[in-house]
């Protein structure tokens, strides 16, 4: 039991830790206009962008993505923008091009900057193993983004 | 009589002198699996792109954006990556993304740069004014893309 306490104290110093979970978990609550997370923890806003790998399996590839994986891919991408933002000031789009079959794009652009690009396979499955996971990745598409815009910076204000 | 005809031979003429249009017409032709155009005259395969100012206010906003009206905005951009490509040699991504409301983005992309942006507002009346129109437009994507290139060769190769 004491074990699980850690576990569950791990993960909620994650989210606290790490600025990419915050900035994520603020642009879902940002987006919130009917108030209906208003009364759930930011573990709870998370817990489904967290994937497990049988649960993937487990997830139909047939039909259009579901709305609501299209919306926590549309906060992934809003957060890396939001990131992105905090560091160097540049105000970026998000665009998520996704077929009926769930491929498609990512990307994060401002100017003629593409902050971001990630190609999207099979977008119904759209998860990361572990919150942690969620937070290094998402760390490692601002951070790169904070890298270009600082290399390229006539570029992300043309 | 030979008043219409000139008009005519002034299409057909532009036709063959503008880049763009010839370009446009390859990737139409090039996409034609099923050879349905293959009987088609370059003007006939270029009609559709024109839509005046009166057919505009007739073509409803409702619904889905037409699926033959997304494939000549794909046409149309995927001609300004191939103009782009014919002279700096970069070879580029489309991706148009479009909502439910015939609102979104067309994009044309290389490595790290943006070598077109357009907003699309009302894609279902997609379309210009005049064979002339369209070349000129498809001419100005495809010029500005080259100069962005050349200006920022290292983005649109990384």
């Amino acid at each position: 039991m004491s074990e699980n306490n850690s576990v569950n104290g791990t993960i909620i110093t994650e989210v606290f830790n790490s600025p990419f979970l915050k900035t994520l978990v603020q642009q879902i609550r940002g987006q919130d206009t009917y108030g209906f997370y208003r009364n759930w923890s930011d573990e709870l806003i998370l817990k489904p962008f967290v994937v497990t790998k049988q649960k993937k399996r487990e997830i139909s590839l047939e039909g259009e993505v579901d709305p609501a994986t299209q919306a926590r891919i549309m906060a992934f991408f809003r957060a890396v923008a939001a990131g992105i933002e905090q560091e160097t000031g540049l105000i970026s789009q998000v665009v998520i091009d996704l077929n009926h079959e769930g491929f498609g794009w990512a990307l994060v652009f401002s100017g003629r900057l593409l902050l971001a690009v990630k190609t999207l396979r099979d977008a119904h499955r759209f998860g990361f193993d572990s919150l942690e996971k969620l937070a290094e990745e998402g760390e490692k598409f601002v951070q790169k983004g904070i890298d270009l815009a600082k290399r390229f910076p006539e570029v992300g204000k043309l």
